[in-house]
């Protein structure tokens, strides 16, 4: 069994993370990154890419988790951490599950869709074949600040786009 | 809205699932097949291939929905039905959840791991934001039989292995 993680490396690891998160916020995407750690090592980060790919698996720790398959050759993440700055929904949680991954570090909670503390708790079911210790609220107000500041610059874009078209009509309609 | 599918037309998309689950059998993975309808028409097919690809994601139905979204270029697959000879997993109904399925139509339950009757209805809760209809037991006596032949053939196929390797340490010993 490897070493636990020290407070420091969390932070770091997370802050990883959060970098992740703010390229996808940078190409338009919902800012949320993940990152997956072995034996204190990244083995593999990614950002959000729904929009762009238009594939419904592409959250950003779902991506992460397929690429630490790919690096290790395995479906199974034993002896692994995973870093995501919001609460995994359910899919993930269900992928999370099954490959094993060892911890899972979130930032914000996702009360609306969150798989393992908000709406459902699928981490710690003792029912199925393996549990994940969960660590909740690392670094959290960072990563709801991007998303608060992301979901702010969306609706002004969409305000000013609106008025746009009225004004648009409006010209129009002078004509 | 399609209009609803016969009877007819829904045990044939399922014997579609049940020949994909056959072609998993055939290279070694346990028997489950999928398949994703549209206006009456398939979309994709798929069958389980975690052991091949050492990817955690690759169950049939998975990859049905990923093949599907690109197909229709787009993760949101409204008026869609899904085919699957099993009952999907957490992850998978988590999939299934976001990607707007209308309906799941699966064969054998998974009272070890199922996420939509057996262990969690996580496609009927109405705390998230997009409900499916969920239509269980489709031909699920095909389904089942494939399964327990699978898995019989497995132990057979390692007795088998044991034996050998008894019989050749034996031959060691007397050399």
């Amino acid at each position: 069994m490897s070493a636990p993680l020290t407070t420091d490396q969390v932070n770091y690891f997370m802050g990883l993370a959060l970098a992740e998160a703010r390229k996808a916020a940078v190409i338009g995407e919902v800012p949320i990154g993940a990152i997956v750690v072995q034996d204190g090592q990244v083995v593999s980060h990614a950002f959000n890419l729904r929009e762009h790919m238009q594939d419904g698996s592409q959250h950003a720790e779902y991506q992460a988790i397929i690429e630490a398959n790919r690096q290790l050759h395995s479906w199974r993440l034993p002896e692994t951490q995973l870093f995501v700055t919001l609460e995994p929904c359910i899919m993930c949680a269900g992928l999370i599950q099954q490959t094993r991954i060892t911890d899972v570090y979130y930032g914000a909670a996702d009360p609306k869709a969150g798989g393992v503390t908000s709406m459902y708790e699928l981490l710690s079911d003792t029912r199925l074949n393996h549990q994940v210790n969960v660590h909740a609220g690392v670094r959290a107000d960072e990563a709801s600040a991007l998303l608060k500041q992301f979901f702010k610059a969306v609706r002004k874009r969409k305000k000013a786009e609106k008025r746009a078209r009225h004004l648009a009509a409006e010209n129009t309609g002078q004509k």
